[in-house]
């Protein structure tokens, strides 16, 4: 038998039937009309929201919409936050639609001519990553005659510690290295473009508040002596994110409170180039991940040399993070229950698998389940972020799950 | 450095400017409009089936359209093949619109009550994975008034040695076990179902014939005592596929013809309750994969602590395996080039990136390539199976890939 990860505390107290956003799990299956389904449910990221904002009040915060672009959820996460921060032409739109241009900023280490224009015409912020971007950036506002907002992307000297993904401290496609970095901050502001500050991003699904700490005074630190180094402070330092959640058994959820506290100090002591400048913190992940749940129907239950298989009608093609098979050297086994009998007894252990023919495809690794039948709802817990939209849903022709954004 | 697979024998010897189907890669990518593009040879896929037929002319061949299932890729295939086999009803209305029913076969491990009636429905053969499964299947046959064309997937107690990725000889959620097989055969005929025979698959990728032959045999051996122990002879025996393609440096191609030879010899001395039946081999990746070539551009070419940064504007988001994070222990680098200076020898040690904010999103990690340019395109071989259909397109919100299917 192999360890599951803990529900997220809003699910984890339940027991009898699975309930969502104060609605059974059959509900919302029958509403959705089919199975697979994603719910969402707001009120988790809205709790998500008020508590970052009560451990850092004085912090701007961003909704990186890669986590979950689904235009519902925009709808509702975008006036609960200050900014949103996207990765292509298509996310801009997306975030255009819900979002003044000014509190959008477009980072990617490969931003297409088309892609800048885009940017540049709606006035959204460029996170420039290398001199060959600015120039092209220079280039296209001058073709439009529009003048660009531009921020740049440091690569920094810094590594976040236990960070689930490095993305910094190494050589990296992101951004440009901290010894180039005040160059290009002169080049900016000698082009007239309209210098909006840095972004500084060193790692992700960091679960450690003493590493996130560290990595932040750090980051401030940078962020001033490059402001010292290039002769202008920044309006706006991103901070970048790297705020993790516990998928896996053995996961201790992140203490915000203590990274606020820390962050607070920081800043209380900052040098004094950086007196104006505000503060923003970029997540993705932290503020949705909890809120999803994906809810898919068994099909079959059978046995194979010994062991039991529980067939859903779900898979990889849409929660390929679950599969183990995206970014991770380990499959570990995401938090997973049988909907009807939250909170019950294990009865047998079973592997619970997609219908796709590979056997890739599989949510549950020898897992200890209640008893399981034909027509049961298996529900895949912190199923919010790089689900739906990270798969790849054309994989053996089932058609997509359907997502559903509850009301707050 | 790193090294990089081996081009396609087709692309291997070209010198200058890639030609793929007789057109320059850049007349490709002026024909779809834009980078990315993903270009298939159908003449490459045309000698990979001549070269089957040649090597095992008593042999059925099916194509598993999973591989790679363009439509226009299938009109092209269907008539140069004697079966389709399917893995979903999205995959079966596709199959439907090239080939007659009655050689179109279904298998997966969870098929739905609706994709079995769409299978009973049309006259699609269905692989049956279950006991559970062939209830369903005779109550649905009944409540439609029609008789099922029913085949008996079998977990076999046999293992595809060295093969990528391992179906059989172990607990697994595919078929049934063979020691319950010839039960379930019973079960069939006895439900007046129309009988079709065995689906039979041990594992995929192999590139060893000693492994492939000797599984083969075994698989014949398999059929004959299911055969004997259920008391009918199975019309079609399908001996499942497994025929691996060389993407990585030190593979070496599969020896098909020391197989065809083996198999040609293995059935002159088969048992003869099998006298009558026919024999298939299932293959998807190796009739396509050496066909693809996905050609993306040169965006920007960035240094960061003394690395090279060649930044493309395609990635995972559409070659999902060549990035090394679609069941890959080990990432290693597919082949690849810069398509303007085939041949020509490398100048530098670069890292090829495509434009997702992850790092994740690496399609050729320290390879030794030609001068690099922006506007320069490169091309990464082998990307015609699991490639534009097995990625997450979604992800991060760029556009899909162009697909083109050539003319034979």
């Amino acid at each position: 038998m192999k360890p599951i990860g803990a529900l997220p505390p809003e699910f984890a107290a339940q027991t009898d039937a699975l309930v969502i956003a104060g609605r059974a799990a059959d509900d919302w299956a029958m509403h959705a009309g089919d199975t697979p389904l994603f719910v969402y449910d707001m009120a988790v990221v809205a709790a998500r929201i008020s508590r970052f904002r009560a451990a850092m009040p004085a912090i701007d915060l961003h909704y990186a919409i890669k986590a979950n672009p689904h235009a519902d959820l925009l709808t509702t996460i975008a006036p609960l936050v200050d900014g949103l921060d996207v990765a292509s032409s298509g996310e801009l739109a997306k975030a255009l639609a819900v979002k003044p241009a000014a509190s959008i900023s477009f980072a990617g280490p490969g931003k297409r001519d088309d892609e800048l224009v885009a940017a540049i015409s709606a006035g959204a912020t460029l996170n420039v990553e290398s001199e060959g971007e600015a120039a092209r950036t220079f280039a296209i506002g001058d073709r439009l005659s529009l003048t660009p907002r531009m921020a740049v992307r440091v690569n920094p000297d810094i590594e976040l510690r236990g960070s689930g993904m490095r993305m910094g401290g190494r050589a990296s496609p992101f951004g440009v290295d901290a010894v180039r970095a005040a160059a290009l901050v002169k080049a900016v502001v000698a082009a007239g473009a309209d210098w909006r500050g840095f972004h500084i991003y060193a790692g992700s699904q960091a679960l450690d508040a003493g590493a996130i700490v560290e990595t932040q005074a750090a980051t401030i630190a940078l962020a001033a002596r490059l402001a010292d180094e290039s002769g202008v402070a920044p309006p706006l330092v991103n901070l970048g994110g790297g705020f993790g959640v516990p998928y896996f058994a053995g996961d201790v959820a992140l203490d915000v409170e203590r990274v606020g506290g820390a962050l607070a100090e920081a800043l209380a002591s900052r040098p004094a180039i950086l007196a104006e400048t505000r503060f923003a913190i970029e997540l993705g992940r932290w503020l949705v991940a909890e809120a999803g749940v994906y809810l898919t129907r068994v099909i079959d239950v059978k046995e194979s040399q010994g062991e039991t298989f529980v067939v859903v009608d779900g898979g990889l093609n849409h929660q390929l993070a679950a599969s183990g098979n995206f970014g991770t050297v380990v499959r570990r086994n995401y938090p997973i229950a049988v909907a009807a009998r939250m909170g019950q007894e294990a009865a047998d252990t079973v592997s619970v698998v997609g219908p796709l023919c590979t056997p890739l495809d599989r949510l549950g690794d020898k897992i200890a389940l209640p008893p399981v039948e034909v027509g049961d709802l298996i529900a895949i817990f912190m199923a919010g972020a790089y689900g739906a939209s990270a798969s790849p849903t054309a994989f053996l022709g089932h058609p997509p799950a359907a997502e559903i954004v509850t009301a707050i």
